[in-house]
């Protein structure tokens, strides 16, 4: 299988390559569900940073740069104050930072709190297969790691991409129906990549690696009910701890079983009415998910960008005033209205999760960036007014990364547009000048430009640190 | 419905009490399903000691006691030792104690390591209609947190009780089902339990603890899997320092959903098959499933406890020389085989998951303790051999807490005994005194005599108690 890179893959809907290429299998006939776990952590502890190839590294660079900057961005969200002045007061000694402030924590409570503040904004990463998003788990929780026990910025990488692929790779063996049932698939599957990461720093041996695999499936976190509040940034945070947690125990040899993922009444099996195990074991080291992750230009729910991607190629593209619109046409994929069917968002939270503001701002001020996503243009009078007229259809024959437009005018007129791939898409990469501009975006703020630069350099050039606790040191407020 | 107390309501099986009177519900058409979260967090914060009937709080009393006896007991087990050394590193001031150790930690990280504690032995208490063993989840949780912020020994048992009622009917709405599939359900179930207790503690308005139960919901710990290894014994710790996060957090004004509980992509749509939302929210303060909690006589899987009494039985009315044993024929419920199928437990912790062992190890020595369930009686040749004689028969008919064993002799002799309710159950209860007598060998070269006699008479006596943190006081080691 040819290692996939963002450019050089073509995904049918939300990236369905692997699971083109491999049948479905059920857990009761699949040879491949002996020894999951096991082969899976050989693989991880063994694999080192000159194994992974310069593309996927590459992409493990970008997916670190994109990820200090939402965690910058996010970092002085109520969310976060709420967090640290809950958590604060229970803190061990000042192990770790936290990312854009000044509080320094233990490693679990700065990596819970780095995870809330990067997922906050919803604008971070997505592996669009899996609509995981992977580095506001594993991120914190090995940045932490780093700076409790420090390792070069190779292993770092390494350390990163492996916990990715864990995560990803997991999420793929339970996808979609995982998702569908209501799991908040990114604290779920993302438990297990932070514990790789950390058990990376840690130096756990394959059997070790096997409990805190273990470990990690005991603590699945997170349900797509909490969309729209704090409990939803809540999930990747508590994930990173979680994963934390697994890795630290077995470290000290504190067990589990050497098959919690694919036992009968393991992981997959409780967690999932659909377990391809193959997912997990096939083409270590070989095929890469974490190469196919991508980075949100709009911060909001990864389903809205087709949309809102639409309605700014048709204002750019004609003059448009609101006040004469009478209708707009949408069709789109059922996961739109199940996941962003919120009709009045009373705040700039909600409005993440509104198809119906999202297209009205978007239109109406010819961007989706943190401002459209505001408390004040969730309140706006004239998107409240807009949203109202915005008619999204699920459409047979839509996938999760299309969407179909048209805003009919009061005078008749009918603006068309189609979006096959949306911006920001494995297709339509955000460039790196792209996240150069959405880091600067986010850390506006939070730290001093030059500092915030210091802290995009850092992460730019990680693969060249003596010692990754840098990253950390630089992003500090 | 009248109030249940452990002597005075008939159980069909495994308590089927509440499930026979409730029809079974569909979430679709239940009409209950609305506002489950808020109907449930409005009780658990109005409700005081008073409205608690006197039953109730002395079960409540007893709950605590046995508690404290397994904490104790298991509190130099190696997975103690090991989830110290990996926490203690990481842990903040010194808010609360270890049970029988000296260490002391901030609330979450105590709490984790005395749910590790007690519940490490399998010789704590259960719930028979679900299987969960509250106390091991909330009681730690509660502990820690009466240290942190005093509370009187009247409102600690009441957030004792009131923790463990949430823990239980939300049990009782997802049980069989969310137990068959793979859940450790002591660990999703009481994790809520755990957030309650604790919101209890820090004073949660009605909204905050709204909040805390969607945060709980957001993080169910614990797959059977993991049941022979200390993961098990992590479930219930881990759950504990989950409730006590989403407890903090509430209390700072983190929010969640209002209803995580009962929507569609909430806690019970997602994690079960089964939900009867009327097991939460009918009967609040008139019917305590709080009451029927029970106390192991044995420090094994609750489902062993009917094979070890016919064989303690037979023991104790028949001269058994082992060596003339031929076969045990056993029929048992399917749960036996499925929970402790084990044939060749390799040290104490996988015996308790062994009929093969628990049978054997009974009829040879005419107990089933501790010392029945250590890493010496796992090894013994007796045992060993004996226990390739056991043939358990899963037979239609026989329910969970029955069993009906057949000693065949090598004469021919048949020695036979029928077991309706084992001791321990509901039916036949520990008295007070053999809750002592367990609490003194439980605590038996933990604590010196004296201290460990302080400690338990301050279990005894919470309701006196100025303030709660004294029991966490006497029982430090």
């Amino acid at each position: 299988m040819p290692i996939t890179n963002r450019r050089g893959v073509l995904t049918g809907a939300f990236g369905a390559v692997a699971s083109q290429l491999l049948p479905t299998a059920k857990a009761a006939d699949a040879p491949a569900a002996k020894d999951v776990t096991r082969t899976l952590a050989r693989y991880v502890v063994k694999a080192t940073y000159a194994d992974i190839p310069a593309p996927v590294r590459k992409e493990g660079v970008r997916t670190l740069v994109n990820w200090m900057g939402a965690a910058l961005g996010g970092s002085s969200h109520d969310a976060v104050n709420h967090a640290v002045a809950a958590l604060g007061p229970l803190s061990g000694p000042a192990q770790a930072s936290l990312v854009g402030r000044k509080e320094r924590f233990d490693v679990r409570t700065a990596a819970t709190i780095n995870g809330i503040a990067s997922h906050v904004l919803d604008y971070d990463d997505t592996h669009l297969k899996t609509i995981i998003h992977p580095s506001v788990v594993i991120c914190p929780a090995l940045l932490a790691a780093a700076e409790w026990k420090p390792v070069s910025g190779e292993d770092f990488l390494a350390a990163q991409i492996l916990g990715t692929e864990t995560a990803l790779r997991i999420g793929n063996a339970v996808y979609p129906n995982h998702y569908d049932a209501g799991w908040h698939i990114t604290g779920t599957a993302g438990v297990f990549g932070a514990a790789v990461a950390v058990g990376r720093v840690l130096k756990l041996t394959e059997q070790q690696m096997v409990w805190a695999l273990g470990l990690a499936a005991s603590q699945p976190v997170g349900l797509r009910e909490s969309f729209g509040s704090m409990n939803k940034s809540f999930n990747p945070g508590a994930a990173a701890g979680a994963g934390i947690l697994a890795a630290i125990l077995a470290a000290q040899n504190f067990d589990s079983s050497d098959s919690m993922i694919e036992a009968k009444r393991g992981w997959a099996n409780t967690i999932s009415a659909k377990q391809d195990f193959r997912e997990i074991t096939e083409g270590l080291g070989s095929r890469f998910e974490a190469a196919l992750n991508t980075y949100k230009p709009f911060p909001c729910g990864i389903v809205l960008h087709p949309p809102i991607d639409a309605a700014l190629q048709l204002r750019r593209a004609n003059k448009i005033d609101p006040n004469s619109i009478d209708h707009v046409e949408l069709k789109v994929h059922p996961l739109v209205l199940e996941l962003t069917g919120k009709t009045a968002p009373a705040d700039g939270l909600e409005s993440k999760f509104s198809v119906y503001h999202a297209v009205a701002v978007a239109i109406i001020e010819g961007a989706g960036g943190l401002k459209q996503f505001s408390d004040r243009a969730a309140k706006d009078p004239g998107v409240v007014a807009l949203r109202a007229k915005v008619q999204p259809m699920v459409t047979k024959g839509i996938t999760e990364e299309q969407a179909d437009m048209t805003i009919v005018m009061k005078d008749g007129r009918k603006l068309h547009q189609f979006i096959e791939h949306a911006v920001g898409s494995v297709q339509a990469p955000l460039s790196d000048a792209d996240l150069v501009a959405k880091f600067t975006e986010l850390a506006d703020g939070i730290l001093p430009a030059a500092q915030a630069k210091k802290a995009m350099d850092a992460c730019w050039s990680v693969e060249k640190l003596a010692s990754a606790a840098e990253i950390a040191a630089t992003a500090r407020g």
